[in-house]
């Protein structure tokens, strides 16, 4: 068994990684660009940069290997909370009749940040680059709140207004969140809201509407184009997004090799992909050049939203009113509303592009767990390991229990590690509803999988266009 | 100004403090006993085990002046949380118009434990001790939930069960605290209950009574009583809570030596006082010593509580109901009810006796603040350093800024260290009536202080029977 002395695997603030590794380049077929949703083309670069601050644009579709994270954002992180620890999860194993070192698990702890997940790493970038670029405003949406309460963090940082738009469901469900974001200095609404006109079609309808992450992107895009000192952020799905968040993985791979250890199998959920990209490109880049060729890597996804596993791999709108750009990724259909599950993140009808084409071309897998089971598991976490995971986060936490006793029961040496995307203090009410005995538990939406994939209105984009013959 | 990336200062596992700092053969007067509030007489050694662990009665009254960390608990503080960063402030610095390295402020930051305050410092210990001498299960009061929830995530690691009787105030103000305390397996009732004879009297003539923690500590220790497997625990007070608690203020100082700064001012809030003491005693020895001779050791109370700003230096009873040991402290009667502020860690009639006697001899100094001003700069905090502080917390925030405000007006140099014991993620009740306009302030109460300290009731101790004749 593990010494307990060298269960926290801590860097100095001066390890910190200077660059973000862009996957791009390794990419076995060629990266799909964001379509505009007016004619089905390219978006243009000005029109990009219209929505999005500029840098990020170039970070989109830049295709160097890696890119300089600038000095001024390693010190705001080194000050504030990264790297992040590496935990050999003693506890857990421990819990789960594992014995010595031929099965070791491990989590890369994002919980520690100021809000208490991983979305900071791309939201103080992006607040930054906000305001090197003259941007007054970013607007943005939010599921459970963790990239909201993010998005707040980096940009009262930099003095950035901040307007989010949080999906009502979890609006109710998580009220410290939006305290949180005030205090952050944010304007917070729910959404479906009035304020929009892409809200007002659903609220006028319902105004306990429980909203969804496409409304809410909509809401947030059109805010944004109302000024030109307004600019819209997103908080997952998109390549920059991934490539601020690649900063996880690059200390985890050191992390490990500290310990001389060498990953079996890399865990993480997947919503949007942001923090599942961030915590595995780095290690993509090893196991598509040969290093690490064996290395498995599992998404973990809702059974009440599973993107990858049920959805298909086609051209989609990014948000429900059919305003953001079109992308080439799995999907269930931009009409699909998930049911209110407590993982409010996860609730996202697609994914990101980057892990669409990773999924495609067999580099990755993907499961699905039921939220019962989660929050179960999210429960024996904290009694094994003393942290409440966020609902999200528990979906890895399940699936690296599953592979454990996998390898348990097969007599197999392996390394399991897992990225712990965020703590649950907020998420509260999804373990008292456990306890209670009110946990809804929301079956494999089949139906309305089938229904939302087949709705005319699902776009098309030809393809032959995009790419230059080879 | 400071260098960033030298902003967080970290420790290694591997330089986890191997001793806990006892005070007592530093104190200038000796230590008063607990006495019994049967008799008047210092409670006997066997009576004081049928209370506590033994182990934790025995470093009550040791007087070696360290005291070796079982190796079992550095490793639990290593493989969970320990050691803490120590943060250069460099965002407040900037809020308050403090510029170069004239005026420095740092903060110790305990926030970063799984329950998010230092409660696990003495939480584990206690549950080890318990554990290791047969003992079922730890009973306790809790104010704000910092300690219950501290308390339960302890036993939990050991199996021991946990039962906490929460005042009511904080019971409603805080929800997310109960669930926490019941992830961790631990049974939770609020204060004043019908589960025992001390709460029944206050619940039967009003079922919504807010309590305090002198009732809530009666209604703790009659429970433990019940039975000769349970124990009772405290979070604060009692000698040997503030010595477990001194391995912060050791890895500050390793901490502080690292970047050659040498504290001028050290602040800490104090309830029962267990914060304050364990970060402030291993510098008050070297105060005493003559190696830190000038330092300034300032605690913080708020207003509608200030037990030792005016407060009595004399015997009282710990609790409510009288069954608790009396000490020599400094009280506001233990008759006196607080108002429902949100800092409800610090809503005690008395102090630490080792507290009191430091202020007595005039080794540290004490003042107060106003609820709406704590609150107020909590949220400046929040902006400045990303981290939302618990409400207790935010009374340290407060003076440490009146210093360097001061220091700055004076053109003085000056390091200034505060400990951060713990953020506000469970306390965002009392930031959002602080934006909504609905908090309230509450004056000093000084005629209800008088009536509590005039009170017939208050117990008087023959001094001359409790110390040898020199």
């Amino acid at each position: 068994m593990g010494n307990n002395f060298e269960a926290r695997i801590l860097l100095e603030p001066g390890e910190l990684p200077k660059e973000w590794v862009n996957i791009l380049p390794d990419l076995p077929t060629p990266m799909t660009p964001l379509v505009s949703p007016m004619d089905g083309k390219p978006v243009p670069f000005e029109m990009a940069c219209a929505i999005f601050p500029k840098e990020c644009v170039l970070q989109e579709v830049s295709t160097d290997p890696i890119i300089p994270i600038p000095k001024d954002l390693r010190e705001i992180f080194a000050r504030t909370y990264r790297p992040t620890p590496l935990h050999r999860a003693l506890g857990l194993e421990k819990e789960l009749g594992i014995e010595g070192d031929d099965i070791k698990i491990f989590y890369k702890n994002e919980s520690v940040s100021p809000t208490g997940s991983h979305k900071p790493n791309t939201a103080i970038a992006q607040a930054y680059y906000a305001k090197k670029e003259g941007v007054e405003e970013l607007v943005t949406e939010t599921g459970a709140g963790q990239w909201g309460s993010g998005l707040s963090f980096g940009c009262n940082l930099f003095g950035v207004k901040c307007v989010v738009y949080m999906v009502r469901a979890s609006f109710h469900q998580k009220p410290g969140r939006k305290i949180l974001m005030r205090a952050f200095n944010a304007e917070v609404h729910a959404s479906p809201s009035r304020f929009t006109e892409s809200g007002k079609k659903f609220y006028e309808k319902d105004p306990e509407h429980p909203g969804s992450l496409g409304i809410a992107i909509s809401e947030a895009v059109e805010h944004s184009l109302r000024s030109d000192k307004a600019r819209y952020s997103l908080g997952s799905v998109v390549n920059f997004v991934l490539l601020h968040q690649t900063i996880v993985g690059q200390e985890t791979k050191i992390q490990l090799e500290k310990v001389g250890a060498k990953p079996d199998v890399l865990i993480g959920c997947m919503g949007g992909g942001s923090n599942f990209g961030g915590f595995i490109i780095p290690f993509v880049r090893d196991k598509l050049n040969g290093t690490l060729s064996d290395l498995e890597i599992i998404g973990v996804e809702p059974k009440a939203c599973p993107s990858v596993c049920k959805g298909q791999y086609r051209w989609d709108y990014g948000d429900t009113a059919k305003q953001a750009p079109i992308l080439k990724m799995h999907t269930l259909g931009h009409n699909f509303i998930p049911s209110p599950i407590h993982a409010g993140g996860l609730r996202y009808h697609g994914i990101a592009p980057i892990i669409s084409n990773l999924y495609n071309n067999k580099i990755i897998d993907a499961v699905m767990h039921h939220q019962t089971e989660i929050i179960e598991v999210g429960l024996l976490f904290a009694k094994a390991e003393g942290i409440l995971p966020a609902p999200e986060t528990a979906h890895a936490v399940k699936e690296a229990m599953v592979q454990a006793l996998k390898a348990k029961e097969n007599g197999e040496k392996k390394t399991i590690v897992f990225n712990f995307s965020g703590h649950g203090f907020f998420d509260l009410s999804a373990y008292k509803e456990y306890m209670t005995g009110d946990l809804k538990d929301y079956e494999l939406p089949s139906e309305e999988i089938e229904k939302a994939l087949n709705d005319p209105e699902m776009p098309t984009v030809d393809e032959s266009a995009l790419f230059p013959p080879s």
